[in-house]
């Protein structure tokens, strides 16, 4: 128990962060060096070292918590959150699987949980997605109603970016970014002139749509700031009826007992 | 009567909803296989009939309602919207009507009208409509007018893009959305040096209109939001104000008796 | 004098205005008919009559509200608007002025004058210019500096987008729109290895520029919309203070009096 | 002692601003006429003596706010802004360093600094960077992981727009700001296609950031901002709270006294 007591202190404290954040800094320059061949060609071997060394301090850091916090370590969703980045790679990243090595790399997003500003900002971010859930249902119905139709018109122009459902999926995307649409809709025009209302018709519909989108989330993000001006006010106006109600309640006896 | 009050019970219930929404979602998934031709040569039959099943669902559900409600069903501007959607699939989609064929994936839209957070969504979208109508119609008087002068213009080029006003309007329409205004400017400048004054003129002045159609949209979302905080800092203001008021009323005859 | 007042009754009522907007909005539809060749050849003769007819009717309009108001009709700026874009249709088009016979159609802009929403909203677009003088100051100086350093910078690639000062601003311009700003770059980086940093470094400034622009719009919008609950917010905290301090006020001397 | 002060109240005075501000435009000009040939065949003499009388001015007065602020001059960071803009322009422009010679123009940006409403807009968008430090910090972050991630993935298709580290940053910076996306998508498309996952998954994130790194801008511009409603219903609620105080601390003991 004492143990367990002084590995949380040792893992949680400053010192410790400190070391992991250099960690995850050197790995993700070592990791970035390993995508030039002639680095590689001079000092592959000590890139791998490192990469091979970081992920064992990971691992120990990780394994460390995970003895100091045992099942409290999960329901922090960061831990988990580190949990998953680590253990992917330690993948056999061979075969099928090679698409794994990529990924060693999302452990450079690690400096996100370790570093305290950053966690606040993600979290932040992560905080506004559930208002945004029925909004975001919308825009995917939007898509796949909209690829469903798109397909159904422009298919028989053996365009391929409308040859299936999912291609059409892919170009709706697109469009919705808003590049390279009109060329798209100029090449459908060639054989079918009434193309245009579909583009038009999508564009403004998803446009308005993504616009509400942003909108919430702004308003969201106001509303849930508890420093900006607006919950101040709220904060000083409540207490300020307070002290009103304590005063006409002060009084009111006063007047009833005078006359 | 009866019947027609156990007929509104039973189709405005909740176990109606779910059975609604699992048919729509089946209908949009069977929709969206049919855009398969090898789904289609295997399970052609099935997806059919699945089509079949669920319109005919609909046409019981909605002429449920009909006979439940009444001439109040039309005063529901969704159920109207139901209506239509499900009319739609109902018209004979041969020779000229076969684009009315793609439209039956619209029935997927009543998701929308049968899920309440997202009827909820597309409600706030729709009421910030009325406040757009002047800024709307600026824009396309800008579009119309722009239109206009840009075929004047750039018609004698023999740029098929301007070659007559429904072509410049829809061109006009993509300068709007900024993709590829520039390759469209700099074609023309080869044989109109001074074309660049229209089109750099016609991006500042729609950017500028677009840009305040934006911001009509977010200030009238906000005001219009019962639960944002500057709401109900009003309504404590005003509940404060009116304490204030009662007390002034008690103490101010207090103070004239005793003059 | 009589009459004077008579014709400003009758220039500023509301019939007079409904048929000025009949007038402007056939006078527009006659302009857009003239771009189509198969209509001028069938209906030529009537669309240049329309055309006629309207301007005289607005010239008279003009004089008689000019007559009418005299020399207050130049202090409302509608005014002078109104009175520009008829006089311009009064010039010769002949000539090297051909190009003021395609800007007949803005007399279709008239609308917004005569309409008193689009009115609102465009002296809505126009208050939030003040505000901006000083960011747009900003921006195109950020255009000029960054026209002259591309200028000298990529000139010796031959590349007729950065062959002289106005090319170069034209082509900055539409890099700020992040229009085809990628396919240029890569041209120049055959050349010149590291124009990417030209590039990269304009569009960050820019767009950070831009937004802060943006933000001042909205900004400027927000606090001068008189109907927004935080004016609302201020007027009943402004009220209920002066309430409170004559509450005060009344109590003080009661209180002093008593001791 | 006396010699100090009377310089600093010249170069600190109106007209010494004024003289400073039409030089700048002179040079600025000057500068933009040196990108013509024909203009500087002509004029070449001339041009090149506005340059070197405006840097000797420039030299002069930036020298003579340096005698008279002595080491507080460095304190103001807008006098560092100009110190380093002239010093860029007396390095010697000749071999590498000849693209200094481009940075003359760098000057006009001493504008900023001598217009007082241009400098309290820069000062602004600069107030607005730290609370934008952690955001920008996690976007560079996603663009690294993001370039190791798409280097990895892609390289192999041989696209130069892959081809090292460097580039790949460069193409993603370019997919963050959505030109010409798609093209690059579809020509990867054809070797891997699932390069879409990438695509998509990293505009979706990256759009999301900078989504909320634009509202983070947004939300603490009008939060400082001083003569926004917020803030003047914050004083107003607060000085109304010290008035019920006071009136609630006389009429407590008041009423205590009767008791």
């Amino acid at each position: 128990m004492a143990l367990r007591e002084r590995v949380a202190e040792v893992v949680d404290g400053r010192r410790c962060r400190q070391v992991v954040i250099a960690v995850i800094v050197v790995n993700a320059i070592a990791l970035g060096c390993e995508t030039s061949p002639s680095l590689v060609a001079s000092y592959g071997g000590l890139l791998t070292s490192i990469d091979h060394v970081a992920l064992a301090i990971f691992v120990v850091e990780l394994a460390a918590r995970l003895y100091a916090h045992r099942a409290r370590f999960f329901r922090d969703p960061w831990n988990c959150f580190d949990f998953v980045v680590v253990g992917v790679s330690l993948l056999p990243a061979a075969g099928p699987l090679s698409v794994v090595r990529s990924l060693r790399i999302l452990r450079a997003l690690r400096l996100v949980s370790v570093v305290p500003s950053m966690r606040r900002v993600v979290s932040a971010l992560v905080r506004s997605v559930p208002g945004l859930v029925s909004l975001t249902g919308l825009l995917l119905l939007l898509l796949y109603v909209g690829a469903v139709i798109a397909h159904n018109l422009f298919t028989a122009s053996g365009d391929p970016r409308f040859a299936d459902l999912g291609s059409t999926l892919l170009t709706l995307f697109q469009i919705t970014t808003g590049d390279g649409w009109s060329d798209m809709m100029r090449d459908l025009m060639v054989t079918q002139p009434l193309a245009w209302i579909f583009f038009v018709g999508y564009l403004l519909v998803g446009t308005f749509t993504m616009l509400n989108l942003f909108i919430a989330v702004v308003c969201s993000a106001m509303e849930s700031d508890a420093d900006s001006p607006d919950q101040q006010v709220l904060q000083e106006v409540r207490a300020l009826r307070e002290e009103v109600r304590r005063l006409s309640v002060v009084r009111l006896p006063d007047h009833a007992g005078r006359n």
